[in-house]
């Protein structure tokens, strides 16, 4: 029996032992397939009636696990925006995009979960517009797509906004794939700048692509 | 009470009553949020404990949803492939992976549920791999799989399975964001014509964009 035991919320350690096991949770078997008591058992919480991510606020419980990690990886991206020179031609801005996420996930090491789950949560009609929109408080990565969109001052608005989702979608659904396939594989040697550069040329040539059709373009 | 009703089963008329209910409670409500009660009772089976989606088989129904959508996407595909005169180019070979899908999803309706639904069959661990191996068991897919990578011949190896991955999921995420916004808008205007274009184009300049580094690349 585990009665009188220190409650997990949020800002507390026992909240981030309880975001580090539901965040692990959630990448290895889905999103779907993990119930609160999981998450309360899983660090050791026990009291699953007074864990504080009952039913209803797991939109919170993501939402404590993506600002969690919005810090180092805004971090390392102000580190890039420092360095740009004023030349920065469009792939350098991609790359303040990319890396700084690939960056991080090295920094967590093999295994990490932090893709897989937030590719899920992006997935996830319940979840993508809050998550989507916590992301864009961040004035880095702001600064970032107004850089790239900067390069690009051609494109048509609906087309830029279009590619704005590609790229989005395109970055954290590949990261979650190398993620996974680095944490079977149980790799020695990291891919993520291998990957980062992969993805930043993928993601330069979507960008660049010629628009085939402006009828009716607004 | 209902007991001595009819119980759903693949391929029965009533189970699929209950595909069609789960695929759309999946993509409204995010598929970590649904129960099999929920599910059940959405069908109007009734009985939990008869439902033939109880928990372990969900991946059972997760497979026929995508069969059940599989047939006329590659019906599509064939179409358009017969048309395919030998000159098609890269964007024509794209043009196959592309509108067979959203022109499904058009024929569809609005709204329909199922871009949203295999986005997040897409992300989850539990389900990406065998969704993605019956997806691949689509002659036609493979075929225009084999068309795009054989107008890339000098990709490196490494890098050809990298943006397969990358296409993958820049056109499946879109459409379910495209899908989504639409349901909400109740347009009466169809974007899937427009959305093609625009994935057409992306996934074109995404497989054409130039490798920056070549070093260490198998």
């Amino acid at each position: 029996m585990r009665e009188g035991r220190a409650r997990g919320c949020f800002g507390s350690p026992r909240a981030e032992l309880g975001e580090n096991q539901a965040e692990r949770l959630f990448a290895e078997r889905g999103m779907h397939a993990v119930s609160n008591r999981q998450i309360s058992d899983a660090a050791s919480q026990g009291n699953n009636a007074a864990v504080c991510y009952h039913f209803g606020t797991r939109t919170d419980l993501l939402r404590a696990i993506e600002a969690k990690h919005r810090v180092p990886i805004e971090q390392l991206r102000a580190g890039m925006l420092a360095d740009l020179g004023p030349s920065a031609g469009l792939s350098d801005w991609v790359d303040c995009l990319v890396r700084p996420l690939t960056g991080h996930l090295e920094e967590l090491g093999n295994p990490s979960w932090y893709a897989r789950f937030a590719a899920q949560a992006m997935a996830d009609p319940a979840y993508r517009e809050v998550v989507t929109k916590d992301a864009m408080s961040s004035p880095y990565l702001v600064q970032v797509i107004d850089g790239i969109t900067g390069c690009l001052a051609d494109l048509p608005k609906r087309v830029r906004y279009e590619r704005i989702v590609m790229a989005r979608n395109l970055l954290m659904h590949t990261c979650a794939e190398h993620e996974g396939a680095l944490a079977a594989r149980r790799a020695t040697r990291s891919p993520w700048p291998r990957a980062a550069e992969g993805l930043t040329d993928a993601i330069t040539g979507l960008w660049q692509a010629p628009v085939r059709s402006t009828a009716g373009i607004r």
